[in-house]
């Protein structure tokens, strides 16, 4: 009998319980070997979690639900974690395998620290999944799948545990890629912090606007894209924000500077203006790369010409940039070729 | 006989001409009444146009296209028009309705001030439609449907004129909405080009750090719909910036105050941070208004309480701002009762 604990049973928590439930009955020897058991500080959202059958068993604190389990699950907010890690610490069995699914792993470690330095048990991770809905309601087998779960073990924990948290990523249909905790809150800084912080901004000042009536009628698929993760849980947000502070901090300020340097290359009022071509061409280029799925190390081997399509070796070769700035400069000649004076004449006639 | 010229044969000249084909097939009486002429500085696009059937004739010249045409309709790139648009009034009939699809008006109109000052067929518009891919064979006949198309009429355009162009965007299956090209320019560098430069800008910074392998593997739908519009065509791009230049740096400073405000606020270091979270949270339940359709000017109505949700209520009254903190002071205080010392002891048992 496999017992798993799962603290926190929303949107994560209930789709790694789904996912358990499938994993166990697609093997018919260990069906009815398994028994997974739910704790969340909303009663309806734990009662919710059972009807969909994400759990078997509610229970009535962290402490019943964690006893002589195999597997714990933390899939709690982030701020919820350090105080549930205390509380759990005064019972939890030294046998119990220990994981948590917070979007920032850092404070979760340091928690973890704390609170159960020597528990061998703890591996943290971060399934890299999500949506704009969130609860039991929203939770699917599918959530995971095709996307990342990050694992972060730390110095002391057993090969059992880091196998048990690596194997629970990939049966849910994710890659795993194993990484250090503060290395870990650097990356999302980057790709998922900044942009919600991103789409945060952007929406907050096109909504301040006086035209607001006008601009949200006007708004189409593109303001709705880059602003969608504005809809984030303000909770998970607030709590991110609020554990990964420095590295958001850092990463907005060289947005801030990449925003500012195009701003100056638009605002050179320069008719023909070459840097502010090649910023947008290059940035096109790099991502359509990036769309069609040049990503990771093998990426560093672009340099390498004979992987090229002729279009590439054409742009580094300056070649878009040439073609455009030649039409630049055609309209620019043709039109300075008749004055003003002449213009002026053929238009009264 | 209806005849069309359509000059510049890409996505969105030839998903008018798809559209215009349909609405004439869909009238019996019509069916055989219409000529769509084509032209376009390419030849393999303008080919590719007539075999989808979004033109009926390709033409050699703006001039072959638009001799004794009713309607033209310019779809070239913005910064293309100006020389067409000099070129075309030496032969205009004064019969002809024109319109152009650029994505900003006011130069276009200024363009149209200059070399066809008196023509009263001209009325400017602005399909706010468009997609990743470009060319003739991203066209389609549901390009339009249910989005915006922008109408901008001038001081001297007839009634007949501007019935045409917001018929043919009502035909289109678009809703118009008629304003000043000054005015369009305004709103669309709030919620169409400063969405395009933030996710450029966004794109080229993560891009551009020593960690982009890591990134882009980490990288997942969140930072996918945020950076999207770095794809748009750079070309597009390019003129867009060029012609809509003082509204856009106007909205990037715009930008980069409200990323400075919040990037203050998480850099505050105070553990109950009541700024950040009414941010966050207020942006939230703005966003979900916007998404769930509260556009235009019946969203003014939100002050009228009786309209409001109970959710939105609490919200107002800081229902939500006062759970989190009370949870948030709670946990401290938990925290704070028990000396470290106690801590060690308890550890050390």
């Amino acid at each position: 009998m496999t017992v798993v604990a799962i603290l926190g049973t929303g949107l994560i928590g209930c789709s790694i319980g789904l996912n358990l439930k499938k994993i166990y009955k697609s093997d018919s020897k260990k069906s009815n070997d398994l028994v997974i058991r739910g704790f969340d500080k909303y009663g309806d959202v734990l009662k919710k979690a059972k009807s969909i059958g994400a759990i078997d068993k509610i229970t009535s604190s962290p402490a019943q639900a964690i006893a002589r389990a195999d597997l714990i699950i933390l899939a709690t907010p982030i701020l919820a974690m350090k105080p549930l890690i205390e509380e759990i610490s005064e019972s939890i069995s030294s046998k119990s395998i220990i994981t948590d699914t917070g979007s920032t792993k850092g404070e979760i470690h340091r928690w973890m620290n704390e609170y159960l330095p020597d528990h061998t048990g703890f591996v943290g991770s971060h399934p890299m999944a999500g949506k704009t809905d969130t609860g039991p309601e929203a939770a699917s087998e599918d959530l995971f799948a095709g996307g990342r779960w990050v694992v972060s073990p730390r110095v002391n924990s057993s090969e059992a545990a880091i196998a048990t948290v690596q194997n629970l990523a990939k049966q849910c249909g994710a890659t795993v890629m194993t990484m250090d905790p503060d290395e870990h809150d650097s990356y999302v800084a980057a790709i998922s912090h900044l942009p919600m912080m991103a789409a945060t901004a952007l929406f907050s000042v096109v909504r301040a606007s006086e035209a607001w009536p006008e601009l949200s009628l006007l708004a189409a698929g593109g303001f709705r894209d880059t602003t969608r993760l504005a809809a984030s849980d303000r909770d998970m947000s607030y709590d991110i924000t609020s554990t990964n502070a420095a590295n958001i901090v850092h990463w907005i300020n060289r947005y801030i500077a990449g925003l500012s340097e195009l701003r100056d290359r638009i605002d050179s009022g320069d008719a023909m203006n070459e840097d502010l071509y090649k910023l947008i061409a290059a940035t096109q280029w790099e991502y359509d790369l990036f769309r069609n799925g040049k990503v990771g190390r093998e990426e560093k081997g672009l340099s390498d010409t004979r992987d090229m399509e002729p279009g590439m070796l054409d742009f580094l070769a300056g070649g878009w940039v040439r073609e455009k700035l030649t039409q630049l400069n055609k309209d620019s000649e043709n039109r300075s070729s008749q004055s003003d004076l002449e213009r002026l004449q053929r238009r009264d006639i």
